[in-house]
Protein backbone atom coordinates (compact mmCIF):
# COMPACT_ATOMS: atom_id res chain seq x y z
CA UNK A 1 0.00 0.00 0.00
CA UNK A 2 3.15 2.78 0.96
CA UNK A 3 4.28 1.51 -1.71
CA UNK A 4 1.68 2.21 -4.47
CA UNK A 5 1.30 5.93 -3.15
CA UNK A 6 4.89 6.80 -3.19
CA UNK A 7 5.37 5.58 -6.48
CA UNK A 8 2.83 6.78 -7.46
CA UNK A 9 3.81 10.38 -6.13
CA UNK A 10 7.34 10.23 -7.76
CA UNK A 11 6.10 8.98 -11.55
CA UNK A 12 3.37 11.98 -11.20
CA UNK A 13 5.62 14.50 -10.00
CA UNK A 14 8.40 13.28 -12.21
CA UNK A 15 10.08 12.92 -9.04
CA UNK A 16 13.56 11.36 -7.88
CA UNK A 17 12.62 9.79 -4.36
CA UNK A 18 9.97 9.61 -2.42
CA UNK A 19 10.34 8.32 1.57
CA UNK A 20 7.89 7.62 4.27
CA UNK A 21 9.82 8.33 7.56
CA UNK A 22 9.51 8.08 11.23
CA UNK A 23 10.48 11.42 13.24
CA UNK A 24 13.42 8.58 14.68
CA UNK A 25 15.07 9.23 11.08
CA UNK A 26 14.24 5.82 10.33
CA UNK A 27 12.37 5.17 6.68
CA UNK A 28 9.35 2.76 6.78
CA UNK A 29 8.98 2.69 2.98
CA UNK A 30 11.52 4.27 -0.07
CA UNK A 31 10.69 4.57 -3.79
CA UNK A 32 13.85 5.56 -5.96
CA UNK A 33 13.70 6.59 -9.52
CA UNK A 34 16.84 8.71 -10.15
CA UNK A 35 19.31 9.50 -7.00
CA UNK A 36 21.24 11.34 -8.83
CA UNK A 37 24.47 10.80 -6.79
CA UNK A 38 22.73 11.80 -3.78
CA UNK A 39 22.63 9.34 -0.85
CA UNK A 40 19.03 9.62 -0.27
CA UNK A 41 19.22 7.66 2.83
CA UNK A 42 21.01 10.54 4.51
CA UNK A 43 19.26 12.80 2.80
CA UNK A 44 15.98 11.35 4.79
CA UNK A 45 17.99 10.71 7.59
CA UNK A 46 19.41 14.12 7.81
CA UNK A 47 16.23 16.08 7.39
CA UNK A 48 14.46 14.11 10.01
CA UNK A 49 16.46 16.41 12.17
CA UNK A 50 15.88 19.67 10.56
CA UNK A 51 11.99 18.49 10.78
CA UNK A 52 12.02 17.84 14.31
CA UNK A 53 13.94 21.07 15.07
CA UNK A 54 11.02 23.20 12.80
CA UNK A 55 8.44 21.46 14.29
CA UNK A 56 9.77 22.21 17.96
CA UNK A 57 10.10 25.81 17.06
CA UNK A 58 6.85 25.69 15.65
CA UNK A 59 4.95 24.62 18.52
CA UNK A 60 7.24 27.07 20.55
CA UNK A 61 5.54 30.05 18.54
CA UNK A 62 2.25 28.67 18.86
CA UNK A 63 1.10 29.12 14.73
CA UNK A 64 -0.65 26.10 14.41
CA UNK A 65 0.66 22.52 13.39
CA UNK A 66 3.12 21.95 10.93
CA UNK A 67 1.77 21.19 7.99
CA UNK A 68 4.68 21.24 5.63
CA UNK A 69 8.13 22.16 5.17
CA UNK A 70 9.60 22.34 0.94
CA UNK A 71 13.89 23.09 0.95
CA UNK A 72 15.46 24.37 -2.32
CA UNK A 73 18.87 23.97 -2.89
CA UNK A 74 21.14 24.58 -6.27
CA UNK A 75 20.30 21.09 -7.29
CA UNK A 76 17.03 19.88 -5.18
CA UNK A 77 13.69 20.31 -3.70
CA UNK A 78 12.93 18.43 -1.20
CA UNK A 79 9.47 18.51 0.36
CA UNK A 80 8.12 17.47 3.20
CA UNK A 81 4.65 16.68 4.74
CA UNK A 82 3.67 15.79 8.20
CA UNK A 83 1.61 13.13 8.95
CA UNK A 84 0.99 12.10 12.21
CA UNK A 85 3.06 12.76 15.26
CA UNK A 86 5.14 9.79 14.68
CA UNK A 87 5.51 10.07 10.68
CA UNK A 88 6.05 12.39 8.00
CA UNK A 89 6.72 11.71 3.74
CA UNK A 90 9.13 13.50 1.40
CA UNK A 91 9.37 14.49 -1.86
CA UNK A 92 12.97 14.89 -3.78
CA UNK A 93 12.48 16.34 -7.08
CA UNK A 94 15.02 17.84 -9.75
CA UNK A 95 15.36 21.96 -9.58
CA UNK A 96 13.83 22.07 -12.55
CA UNK A 97 11.31 20.09 -12.16
CA UNK A 98 7.38 21.32 -10.91
CA UNK A 99 7.72 22.39 -7.11
CA UNK A 100 3.83 23.08 -7.10
CA UNK A 101 2.90 20.16 -8.30
CA UNK A 102 4.49 17.81 -5.89
CA UNK A 103 3.46 19.54 -3.11
CA UNK A 104 0.16 19.51 -4.24
CA UNK A 105 0.61 15.30 -4.80
CA UNK A 106 1.85 14.86 -1.35
CA UNK A 107 -1.03 16.78 0.05
CA UNK A 108 -3.45 14.70 -2.22
CA UNK A 109 -2.04 11.59 -1.35
CA UNK A 110 -1.78 12.67 2.95
CA UNK A 111 -5.11 11.27 3.72
CA UNK A 112 -4.67 8.14 2.17
CA UNK A 113 -0.67 8.09 3.65
CA UNK A 114 -1.90 8.42 7.08
CA UNK A 115 -5.42 5.89 6.64
CA UNK A 116 -2.19 3.27 5.51
CA UNK A 117 -0.10 3.83 8.29
CA UNK A 118 -3.18 3.21 11.23
CA UNK B 1 15.97 50.84 0.11
CA UNK B 2 15.27 48.09 2.11
CA UNK B 3 12.33 49.39 3.24
CA UNK B 4 10.89 50.20 -0.38
CA UNK B 5 12.02 46.29 -1.58
CA UNK B 6 10.32 44.79 1.95
CA UNK B 7 6.81 47.01 1.53
CA UNK B 8 7.16 46.45 -2.31
CA UNK B 9 7.08 42.70 -1.23
CA UNK B 10 4.56 42.99 1.49
CA UNK B 11 2.23 44.91 -0.51
CA UNK B 12 1.98 42.76 -3.62
CA UNK B 13 1.96 39.58 -2.00
CA UNK B 14 -0.54 40.48 0.35
CA UNK B 15 1.88 39.38 3.11
CA UNK B 16 1.72 39.84 7.04
CA UNK B 17 5.78 40.48 7.42
CA UNK B 18 8.75 40.98 5.40
CA UNK B 19 12.17 41.04 7.67
CA UNK B 20 15.75 41.41 6.19
CA UNK B 21 17.73 39.14 8.98
CA UNK B 22 20.89 38.49 9.49
CA UNK B 23 21.83 34.55 10.21
CA UNK B 24 22.75 35.78 13.74
CA UNK B 25 19.24 36.61 14.48
CA UNK B 26 19.78 40.44 14.48
CA UNK B 27 16.85 42.05 11.63
CA UNK B 28 18.37 44.27 10.12
CA UNK B 29 14.82 45.96 8.61
CA UNK B 30 11.00 44.93 8.97
CA UNK B 31 7.77 45.86 7.30
CA UNK B 32 4.62 44.61 9.20
CA UNK B 33 1.04 45.00 8.11
CA UNK B 34 -0.73 42.28 10.25
CA UNK B 35 0.61 40.85 12.79
CA UNK B 36 -2.11 38.65 13.72
CA UNK B 37 -0.92 37.95 17.24
CA UNK B 38 1.93 36.52 16.54
CA UNK B 39 5.29 37.84 18.09
CA UNK B 40 6.82 38.78 14.24
CA UNK B 41 10.26 39.16 16.35
CA UNK B 42 10.50 35.88 17.93
CA UNK B 43 9.52 34.24 14.72
CA UNK B 44 12.60 36.09 12.86
CA UNK B 45 14.87 35.13 15.46
CA UNK B 46 13.54 31.23 15.74
CA UNK B 47 13.44 31.21 11.97
CA UNK B 48 16.90 32.14 11.74
CA UNK B 49 18.12 29.51 14.10
CA UNK B 50 16.01 26.47 11.90
CA UNK B 51 18.01 28.00 8.98
CA UNK B 52 21.43 27.82 10.17
CA UNK B 53 20.74 24.06 10.89
CA UNK B 54 19.03 23.64 7.95
CA UNK B 55 22.29 25.51 6.12
CA UNK B 56 24.73 22.76 7.92
CA UNK B 57 22.65 20.12 6.28
CA UNK B 58 22.92 20.99 2.97
CA UNK B 59 26.09 21.62 3.21
CA UNK B 60 27.21 18.05 4.52
CA UNK B 61 24.55 16.79 1.91
CA UNK B 62 26.44 18.17 -0.76
CA UNK B 63 23.40 19.50 -2.60
CA UNK B 64 24.75 22.82 -3.43
CA UNK B 65 23.64 25.92 -2.04
CA UNK B 66 20.87 26.66 0.16
CA UNK B 67 18.69 29.01 -2.12
CA UNK B 68 14.74 28.73 -0.21
CA UNK B 69 12.60 26.86 2.66
CA UNK B 70 9.32 27.27 3.08
CA UNK B 71 7.30 26.30 6.17
CA UNK B 72 3.68 25.97 6.20
CA UNK B 73 1.89 25.70 9.16
CA UNK B 74 -2.31 26.08 10.35
CA UNK B 75 -1.81 29.56 10.46
CA UNK B 76 1.17 30.91 8.41
CA UNK B 77 3.53 30.51 4.83
CA UNK B 78 6.45 31.75 6.20
CA UNK B 79 8.84 31.90 2.97
CA UNK B 80 12.88 32.51 3.46
CA UNK B 81 15.02 33.35 0.97
CA UNK B 82 18.89 32.60 1.29
CA UNK B 83 20.78 36.16 -0.06
CA UNK B 84 24.38 35.84 1.17
CA UNK B 85 27.31 34.52 3.42
CA UNK B 86 25.59 36.54 6.31
CA UNK B 87 21.67 37.61 5.31
CA UNK B 88 18.73 36.52 4.61
CA UNK B 89 15.05 37.05 3.96
CA UNK B 90 11.54 36.05 5.89
CA UNK B 91 8.34 37.21 4.23
CA UNK B 92 5.12 35.91 6.47
CA UNK B 93 1.96 35.23 4.35
CA UNK B 94 -1.40 33.84 6.04
CA UNK B 95 -2.52 30.32 5.43
CA UNK B 96 -5.17 31.15 2.54
CA UNK B 97 -2.27 33.99 0.84
CA UNK B 98 -0.97 33.03 -2.85
CA UNK B 99 1.91 31.10 -1.34
CA UNK B 100 3.87 30.73 -5.04
CA UNK B 101 3.35 34.10 -5.70
CA UNK B 102 5.05 35.12 -2.51
CA UNK B 103 8.08 32.72 -3.71
CA UNK B 104 7.75 34.33 -6.95
CA UNK B 105 8.40 37.62 -5.28
CA UNK B 106 11.15 37.08 -3.25
CA UNK B 107 13.26 35.03 -6.09
CA UNK B 108 12.51 38.37 -8.29
CA UNK B 109 13.55 41.07 -5.49
CA UNK B 110 16.81 39.07 -3.96
CA UNK B 111 19.48 40.09 -6.59
CA UNK B 112 18.00 43.68 -5.18
CA UNK B 113 18.14 43.01 -1.82
CA UNK B 114 21.85 41.73 -2.32
CA UNK B 115 22.92 45.46 -4.09
CA UNK B 116 21.36 47.04 -1.53
CA UNK B 117 22.99 45.17 0.93
CA UNK B 118 26.59 45.78 -0.40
Amino acid sequence: MFHEILQGIVNEASGLSAVLMGYDGLPVHQVDRHSEGLDLNMVAVEYSGVLKEVRNTVALLNTGDLEEMAISTERFHVIIRALTEEYFVTLTIARDGNFGKGRYLLAREAHRLKEALR
